[in-house]
């Protein structure tokens, strides 16, 4: 198959590269503008005939866009090109419009325009918003509470109507927090940086109650794949995740025993950690484990192997 | 009050601003493009103290939107401006992204800027897609066929995480068809052509089944001031409409009946007028019921009177 990954070069994306060239019958284009993806992450691939990358934006260069289906002639998309530091864009709301929402209408204009027939689109539990009640994929109302939830939630509405304009068959994966080797930023990031800055105690924004499923990259991409080839409505949307949740004092213990260091963990207060965080939530996977899928990893696992491979890069970076 | 309008030219924005201005104590400004508005529509206030025009394109002018916003020193938006010929984005589906979804992206981006803390949102009925269940509030999932219902569901993710991040507190009123004085274009006045064009037959897209709720735009206009002088939590959101529905068949006898002629009737066959076009619906009025507003006119009733009110500018117009 000849496949197309936005965002290829980042956090996931890059993964789901690997898998999808490990059956030799598939090409791989990504395209990245590597504002948060990096090189580094598809550097292994680049002798691979395979596969090509081509670095651009989306939202800024949709001549090149076009330039990039036109020679791809492809079978199938992943579009997982978005903003993915959900905290900075309460300062600066374009950043979620442009590069979670745009970038998604275009990438449907240009499906439109050369008749690609499938999409696999990363969406994410934030365009349920802030609910204590559990979220299975027919929960309404929806209301996100993030501009990046918006930003998804407006990509998933024009996805539909898309499918139903122009025949475009549709895959709509929601993903709680992902956590794995590659991520550059979040969480682990904030309290590796904070454990080296060595005040002398472990800084965490909110209460530590906080508590929510965390997946692993490679269970994630699993997933992804595994709903794209065992269902085959118009549309076809899914929760995907683990069951099991962590609280984010857990997490940071499980940093500070991989980093073999002693902090007390001081807490900043109030349930959130930031506007537009949703400290709590219970995600419905009926439906995906019905289909037959199910993580290998449970949340507090997930973690514990995210924060050891991220440790490397840390370090690595730290020592650039 | 300073209040905006925006597609307040419009059909529905103009009815509205009658309201407002009502009140001795409002001043209102519109901002229209003229595109479906009308300068014909609000030229009865023109001459009014209270009354200010800005003929103005949001999406391509944001720098005087911007100077409007400056000026005007609002306590509440209705924001109005929007595609609403649905049936014609089929063939370029920016016409949504820009006139239904970026006009809201701009204008909450200038109440965030001006701190403007009041929004009341005209959506609809669209958002929800095409399902034979009955449409509460919280229905999901929300998988809009049309462009229109994808430009709207996208501006209510916004207006959610826009309502979270900066305290504008927001009204989103869902509209089923709305009918009545000031439309120019839609159902009826296709019926009205056809039937000028004297073919010997009236041809009805579809099989005349299609059977929908529509609204008497003066009731409508009523209801949305009364959700939002009647309702205070950070974001409200109501169905608004009739209990009753009304199929296309019997419009098109109650057009001819109206017109004083006979015509066979011909249908071209299809459960669909046109693609996007959502068939049937049923929509639940509990909420709004239970808040103490409910519609005078019937749907039957609110379509009659549309005929004959915009008869009279059919003829107007065919005669100009």
């Amino acid at each position: 198959m000849n496949i197309l990954i936005t965002g290829g070069a980042g956090f996931i994306g890059s993964h789901l590269c690997d898998y999808l060239l490990a059956d030799a019958q598939n090409s791989v284009t990504i395209v990245d503008n590597l504002s948060l993806g990096r090189l580094e992450n598809i550097e292994h691939l680049l002798d691979n005939s395979h596969f090509n990358f081509v670095e651009l934006d989306i939202v800024k260069n949709v001549n090149l866009l076009n330039e990039v289906f036109q020679q791809g002639v492809f079978d199938v998309v992943f579009h997982l090109a978005a903003n993915s530091d959900i905290a900075q864009s309460h300062a600066n709301p374009s950043i979620d419009l442009n590069n979670t929402f745009l970038t998604t209408f275009h990438v449907l204009e240009q499906m439109r325009i050369h008749g690609v027939k499938q999409l696999v689109f990363a969406s994410t539990s934030a365009i349920y918003g802030d609910t204590p009640e559990k979220l299975h994929e027919n929960y309404g109302p929806l209301l996100p509470v993030s501009h990046y939830g918006a930003g998804k939630l407006a990509s998933e509405a024009f996805i539909s109507s898309f499918a139903e304009n122009y025949g475009i068959q549709s895959w709509i994966i929601r993903f709680p927090n992902v956590v794995g080797e590659r991520t550059t930023h979040g969480i682990l990031f904030d309290f590796f940086r904070k454990v080296k800055a060595n005040t002398g105690y472990l800084e965490v924004l909110g209460n530590g109650e906080q508590n929510k499923p965390y997946v692993y990259v490679k269970d994630l991409v699993e997933a992804i794949l595994f709903v794209w080839q065992n269902t085959n409505d118009k549309l076809n949307y899914f929760n995907v995740g683990v069951d099991s949740q962590t609280k984010v004092s857990n997490i940071a213990k499980i940093v500070l025993e991989e980093m073999g260091e002693q902090r007390e963990i001081k807490y900043t207060g109030g349930s959130r950690g930031w506007v537009g965080d949703v400290p709590f939530f219970s995600y419905s996977l009926d439906k995906i484990h019905a289909l037959g899928w199910k993580a290998k990893n449970t949340s507090d696992n997930a973690v514990r192997i995210a924060v050891r491979e991220n440790l490397r890069l840390f370090n690595r970076l730290l020592h650039k």
